[in-house]
């Protein structure tokens, strides 16, 4: 699937976050997801919350796998590890670059860098692992 | 501090969500807190989202950290592993059991199992650690 | 599987370490494994080694996991997060108490903490995920 | 810290394992290390171990570290979540990559693939933080 593919997915299937997320690249490295940070994603203090941090990375690994096996597939998250590395900066967006590291019949291994825009050091750092329900 | 010194803690200081949130115990066992489902805790399909439970994990593990060192005290999320293993059930409440495991000068590790109200079997499982900054 | 059929089976199976571990316990809660410490289980200082902590997990939760499904099974360890908490007591063995949290078709999940004998507080926790192979 | 300096602290700090890695490469992407695949670290079927794998990762993050900060720090392995994603060929050494992608006054955080010689596709995945402690 395509960068185009991708959004359009996200825009028919979750509506009520598609407009959070842009995917800015999608191909055989990966997926790079931009998270329009607004008030909503913020805590206390105005960086992006620990959830929301959770929630981009959760979201660029997804499509990374959709990006290889396809949109009819399914994929539930069963295990995110996430290390907080620094406070994001203040006001501007977050960017996480997602790659897959193993695409199995059953399972999916991947992880995520989220950096904040403008910033050479990671965030924060995620790595997941999905179920991929047998076919029907 | 106690489960209503908790309460008020949250209330104070995390006006945003404290409204999400019941202290139901904080003993030496450790703390447990009730997520108050609402609809913005939930994805489509109607189960609540996985944000939502990093959510509960996270300021469960604190409320059971600041138990512990008192309301001056600063913790900083430095890493969550969430392992995702049911599916939460559909219109009840969420309890997370949250213990501490370790409590160093700089370091306190914990972790939290996530129950839909009424079931036995965990939906979720939490891992956390926090820096502790040096009191000043 | 009773702590007999487990011991008699890490004998049979993994005769090269089976001499290192003897199954203390196995019942509904889960197993207890001891590790009998060994020269060759210490680093420098004359701590039991990272490496001997994360076998001592493994194995431990491998049998908790038969114990429930059976020695002709097989499972592969998937995920492995250990968090080392506080330095092993010197000259004493170690116990590792796992528990299974989830059972599915296809992954099990479950964590063990770790202790020095006659010591409360654990020295490491680790929780492990397995893949399960489909029954042939 | 330069990769003939990084083998001769192994050498001299940990004697009994120095002769299972070499330091292959470090520089400011982090440090490759290779360990020498020997029998011992085998399990039975011929493939490297769980717990060799596991302090392949250790050790190659630890020199890492090193490499940046200097072999009079001292650093603590505080956390370690390993994903095994394939099984390791049988017959080659193994190759560890590991980078640094944190380094806090107390804190570092950093990754390492760990491929089997000549396989494009890594075997496992390893996340790690230590614990730096204050200079004395």
């Amino acid at each position: 699937m395509t960068a185009a593919e991708l959004q359009a997915f996200l825009t028919r299937e979750f509506t009520q976050v598609a407009d959070d997320f842009a995917v800015e690249r999608a191909d055989q490295a990966g997926v790079c997801l931009r998270l329009r940070v607004q008030d909503k994603h913020l805590r206390p203090g105005g960086t992006v919350s620990g959830p929301t941090i959770f929630a981009l990375a959760d979201v660029a690994m997804y499509l990374a796998i959709l990006a290889r096996i396809g949109p009819a597939a399914l994929a539930v998250t069963t295990n995110c590890s996430l290390d907080f590395m620094r406070k994001p900066a203040a006001g501007v967006d977050m960017l996480a670059e997602a790659r897959v590291l193993k695409l199995g019949r059953s399972l999916a291994v991947g992880d995520v860098l989220l950096f904040s825009q403008g910033l050479n050091e990671p965030v924060a750092r995620a790595n997941l692992t999905y179920s991929i329900p047998p076919a029907r």
